[in-house]
């Protein structure tokens, strides 16, 4: 069975995120999509609750599965015996620090290639910083975020 | 068994395209490498020369079909049930134009998805065209093609 | 009055240049959209087609004419005494070129500045080169060009 | 009477801001220069210091003026009734950023247009960020900034 | 002495390669214009009409010289002992063609290393295509070529 | 005597700093490495350590040597009466920022050219921060940076 797996901070996990899961699934025998545990990145919410967003908004989880991660990445991906990396693309500049991540890995872990699937179009402009950005203004994210983790922000900007 | 089509003119193949085909083949059940036909491109090597190469470049042919087709992409895609499209990416303007058409072509068949794999970065610079650009000055390629490749560009342009 | 001019080829319009019609019109006083009379590009349709196209998809030519011109634009838009030409940006290819003409009409004329609009995201895949290639292979699309333009182009390419 | 908006953070007020400024008075019927109060940006000069050396730096206001907003740019656009939103474009990464920031714009409000004009080549390498670092170490920056620029910012490095 | 080679098709050369060979000419002992002999390229001026208008462009010629030569440039850096291939860079699409050419020619001749100028920013939108398309066009192109170069083009694009 | 200053944080040097290096003595008659001192980066190496670090890298300092600055880049280059500052290109996002800068310095000061290096491609990948990175998580870096740095970045993250 070749699993592949599909890194990031989800801090928030966004619609866009979502696209790519949703095609990786069709095409890959197994999913495991790896949120990193780095407190250095100082992220709005806790390892556990973007761990918990994730698995609220993925429905079918028959070859999908969630776990969160420390240290260094090709260290994990070897250790789980993963075949690939998974990383979304949105637009060039996504591409050039992609590509760098990419190249260096593949010299500390030759064996794992990283693939790169398009994000739909519709998502080019989203990212998790803007999600955040316009919650915390109030904006509507409706259409940009599954419910959970619409109502998750709400929360954590709600006036005092 | 998922099917993932790695389309191009290939005129000729070089060694970049074969470092995108093992890896490929590591990753996916099959891969069928499908050589354009197109020949409004004009290109230097006849359509049955370019598979032919392609055909005597890989040795271990077990997953791994070689075709040629005309027409559009995802046309020929939905025929053969392929999951998705393979491309390799070298550098920024690679993907500015890849993107376009992976979008183009997800607008055509939403079915069938754009994958993208990088080019091992020292071929970062190699693509057919100058390849041909160099042979034709007399330069030694026998580093950016396989053998047979190497002999046919000497062929075709050896002085008369 | 402020006059906008808003030139191109148009081999034929497409629905991103509608889009950035339609966005234009509620911004500026009169827009005139010029249509590039050079025979060395080669255009698939006549000049006359061309501007045929484009008077059919535009319902509402209230602040709207549509003419052809030749020569150099800065020319043409000293004449028309317009402030200025508007381009329609998609991405960062886009860029690059449109940025470089825009500072070599500056520098032509630099009483006429060059104004970016951005196309919508659902046609940042979309140009007349495609829409001609995708017709050409007996592709669809409808959901491109305004009807006139499929139309017209499933008369160029009928098989005979 | 057409409104459009140009916002920033102006941290101080450069000389590629006042040839967008100079520019887009001549096209639209009013512009509203728009100073983000966004704390958290820990700018180097206050919010009423931001706008003032707008204000002294722009001669001939007739038809425009500078105020603040804090909160969402499309929340502030939509209560002002301005038909687009302003950005100065420099080079291709101001590109890739505006990009995202306008397609979000869009989605958040349909009937606001992102309208870019490009900053004069030679201010191609200008901005607030550059100027404070030169102003900092004791540069000459008086053919960066307004005068009144230049003296608020040699005020703020002077050596104690 | 240290000789650096500054190729190109020079069709014509405009201000903005002269703007890179006075700065050169400032950092290294001896600067060789080599003007490629590539018929395939179709130039509009004869390679003896390019090399003079650059031979007459030059006043002082103390560590100058301009040759024109065939085949593959890193052969004929190698032949005159060459450290180094001098391009000019003006924006980030120069910089990708650039890059690939100076990684294919460090893979051929790695002792002959490629160095890049930046051409001045007055010059970021000037090359010989677009100089030539103003002149064909009747419009004023005194303040982007020497004068040999404008009577040039004038005589080649005068109505007959 | 030509003077090159190549400046940089180097915190720490890496195997990409070192080819720049190497290449540039074989091209300039003098090459002075300076490193910058700005606190306000807050570097992991004290500024000792980082010049140390580059003194034991570089065996053949015949025509190199090593110094830090504070300040303006621009004045620390004229008060060594060097004709020109040396940087290294890996990339496209490494061009944006570094075309900026060398604008700005031409502006500050007009005899001082910027030069441009192109990293070999296997370095491509490697920054400071990369190699920092990977060093904390307990990963290989023997074949990014020279032994001393290996060395040292070992002693800083060992686990207490």
């Amino acid at each position: 069975m070749k699993l592949v797996i599909y890194p990031g901070t989800f801090d928030p996990i966004t619609n866009g995120h979502l696209d790519i899961i949703q095609r990786a699934v069709l095409m890959f025998d197994y999913l495991l999509v790896a949120v990193t545990d780095n407190p250095a990145k100082n992220p709005l919410f806790s390892l556990a609750e973007r761990v918990l967003m994730i698995q609220n908004s993925i429905s079918d989880k028959k070859n999908i599965s969630i776990e969160s991660f420390r240290g260094l990445l090709v260290d994990y991906a070897m250790e789980k015996k993963a075949c690939a990396i998974l990383r979304g693309l949105r637009a060039t500049l996504d591409f050039e620090y992609e590509f760098q991540m990419a190249l260096i890995n593949r010299k500390l872990a030759p064996d794992i290639a990283t693939i790169f699937l398009m994000t739909h179009e519709k998502y080019t402009y989203l990212n998790s910083t803007i999600v955040k950005e316009i919650a915390r203004f109030g904006g509507n994210i409706s259409c940009f975020v599954p419910p959970i983790v619409e109502q998750k922000l709400k929360e954590k900007f709600k006036p005092i």
